[in-house]
C-alpha cells in the first residue's frame, strides 16, 4: 500500500521566490491528507497535478498566517468544484471562527460538510482516525499553540502462507486464519488445532510519518516519534544563530537532527527554511554530520515510506 | 509623472497554472496603490521586484476570495518586514471584522498603524485623497457588495513658458504666476498687468483610470468613466456564455468593449478570464471588434497612461 508525503511548501514565514509557506500531501492508500495550508497551495497541488477532490482531512499544526492562510482559498475552490463530500478540519481552537467570519462576509455557503475538530495543543491524544490511518498530535513548544501530528498507518494483517495451509479447510476457517485467530481442532474431520502464525508470515510493522512543525528545539519530542520511520522537522536556522531560533521559537538543522539521532527514525526531512539562505547545502551538511539520513525538504519533493 | 498600472493577476475564481487572481498595483508618481489583493499576491510583488513597503493604501473591490485572500499574508509580511508607516485599506464593511479576527488568533500585533475606510459600494463617491490622486467608488453589480473605483490624477499646474515672461519680476511675482494667479500691473516699476494665460502652457488634464471588479454589464457605468484614459472591466466569458454571465453576475468581452466605447475611453484592458479559456486570443478578437483600442490584462503586464 502506497504510504508517500510530497512537501508542497518549504519555506517560513517571510515570502521568497521560489520557495512557498508550508503544506505537504500525505498519500496513505486511497487516503489524502494535507498537513497545513499556506497561502497559495491550492496552486502547489495544481502544478503538482494532485485533485484537490482527494483531499479527505486537512491538518493544521497552528494558527501563523504561513501555515493555514491558503485554507480560505482552498475551501472556497473546493466549493466552486461542486465538492459534495464532507471534509474534515484538525487543528487548534480558533481556527473555526476564522473560517466561518471569512466565509459568511464572503456570501458563501459551502455545498459540502464542513467539520472542525479542534485539538489540545498540549497533548499527545489520537485526533482522528478512519480504516486507513491513525493521527496523534505532538505538543510542540512555539509562540502561539501549535503542535504536530504523528500519523500511524492501521497495522496490516499477516499474510496466510499458501503452502503451510493443510487440505480441506472451510471457507470459515480459512477467514478465521486470515483475521489473525487460531483455529481449535476439528473433530469432524480429524484436523488438530492450528496456530495462525504457523500458517502466515507477519505483517511489516505500521508505518508513521511524524511532522513536527514550528518547535522551540524539545528533546521530550524524542520519546513520542521513537523508532517513526520518517520524520520532518523544521530547520528555520542554522547553528550560527542558535540563539534566534530559541527566541523565536524554532530550531537550527543541527537540533533536528539531534532529535531524529535521539529518536532513531530511519529518515529526517529538515524545512521551513529561513528566507536569508539562498543556499541549503549548509543545512544539509549541519544535519548530515549529526544524522547522515537527512534529507532537504525541498519543493516538490516525494518521499515514498 | 509616472502614472503607471501593472497587472499581477488575470484569472476569476477557479485558480489555474499561470494565471493568478486580481490584484494590480497603480503608481502615480511616489504612490503605490494596490488594487485588489488575491491570493498570492505577495508573491507577484516579489517576482516583479515591486517592494512591499512603499504600499501606501490597499483598495478592496468585494469580499469574494480571489479578490482578498492575499491581504492576510501581504499584512503578516509587512509585519515582518518591520513596517511603521501607517496602511490603509478601503473596502466593503465586514472586511475589518474579517482581519481582526484572523489577528487576533495568530497573536499578531501589527507593529503599523491599520486604518480601514468601509465604502458604500452602491455609491459613486470620493473614498480617498491625498496629494497625488483622488479616488471614487464605483458601484458594481455582483452577488455580493461590489465596487470598482476610479483613481484621478490631482490637477498639475500650468507650466510657465520662460520666453513669454518679462524681465525683473520678483520671486514673489514668479510664484504666483507659477500658482496660476494673474499679475496686476506694478506702478513702481511700470510693468503692465500680466496674465497667468498668456505665460504658461495649460497642464495636460488629469489622467484617469477605472478599475471596474465584478460585475454583471451595466450600461450606467459608461457616464462615471466617461473619458478615462485607461479603463479595466471584467470579461469573465465570451458572448457564447452571455446568459451564464448574467446568472452569476459577470460581463462578456463584447459587453466590456460596448462599455468602453459608450464610455469614448482611451485604452480597455479587459481580465478575470474564467479557466475554461486556456487561450484568450477569442476574448481579444470579441473585443476588439467593438473597440478596438483592447489589451489583455495578462499577468504582468505594464501599462504607463
Amino acid at each position: 500500500m502506497q504510504f508517500e508525503l510530497q512537501i508542497l511548501g518549504s519555506a517560513s514565514a517571510t515570502p521568497m521566490t521560489g520557495r512557498h509557506p508550508t503544506a505537504q500531501l500525505l498519500a496513505v492508500g486511497e487516503g489524502r491528507y494535507l498537513i497545513d495550508c499556506g497561502e497559495g497551495t491550492q496552486w502547489r497541488l495544481l502544478e503538482h497535478r494532485r485533485r484537490l477532490s482527494s483531499l479527505r482531512v486537512i491538518f493544521i499544526s497552528h494558527l501563523h498566517g504561513d501555515h493555514y492562510f491558503g485554507l480560505f482559498g482552498l475551501l472556497g475552490t473546493l466549493h466552486l468544484q461542486g465538492r459534495q463530500e464532507p471534509l474534515l478540519i484538525v487543528g487548534p481552537p480558533g481556527l473555526d471562527l476564522v473560517l466561518t467570519t471569512q466565509a459568511m462576509h464572503s456570501g458563501v455557503q459551502y455545498g459540502f460538510n464542513l467539520t472542525f475538530v479542534p485539538v489540545d495543543t498540549e497533548a499527545h491524544a489520537l485526533v482522528y482516525e478512519d480504516a486507513l490511518v491513525r493521527v496523534s498530535t505532538l505538543p510542540m513548544r512555539h509562540r502561539v499553540p501549535c503542535c504536530g501530528y504523528l500519523f500511524e498507518e492501521q497495522p496490516r494483517r499477516d499474510r496466510l502462507v499458501k503452502e503451510s495451509l493443510p487440505p480441506g479447510l472451510s471457507p470459515a476457517e480459512l477467514a478465521q486464519l486470515a483475521q489473525g485467530h487460531d483455529l481449535p481442532a476439528n473433530p469432524a474431520t480429524g484436523r488438530p488445532a492450528l496456530a495462525h502464525a504457523a500458517v502466515s508470515t507477519p505483517a511489516a510493522p505500521p508505518r508513521r510519518y511524524a511532522f513536527c512543525s514550528d518547535t522551540l528545539y524539545t528533546p521530550a519530542l524524542a520519546e513520542l516519534v521513537r523508532g517513526a520511520d520518517l520524520l520532518y522537522h523544521e530547520a528555520t536556522f542554522l547553528e550560527e544563530l542558535r540563539e534566534r531560533a530559541a527566541q523565536t521559537h524554532h530550531s537550527t538543522a543541527a537540533q533536528a537532527a539531534e532529535l531524529a539521532c535521539a529518536a532513531g527514525v530511519g529518515l529526517l526531512l529538515i524545512g521551513h527554511f529561513s528566507s536569508r539562505y539562498k543556499q541549503l547545502t549548509a543545512h544539509l551538511a549541519e544535519a548530515q554530520a549529526i544524522f547522515p539520513n537527512t534529507e532537504l525538504a525541498t519543493e516538490g519533493l516525494v518521499v515514498a515510506v
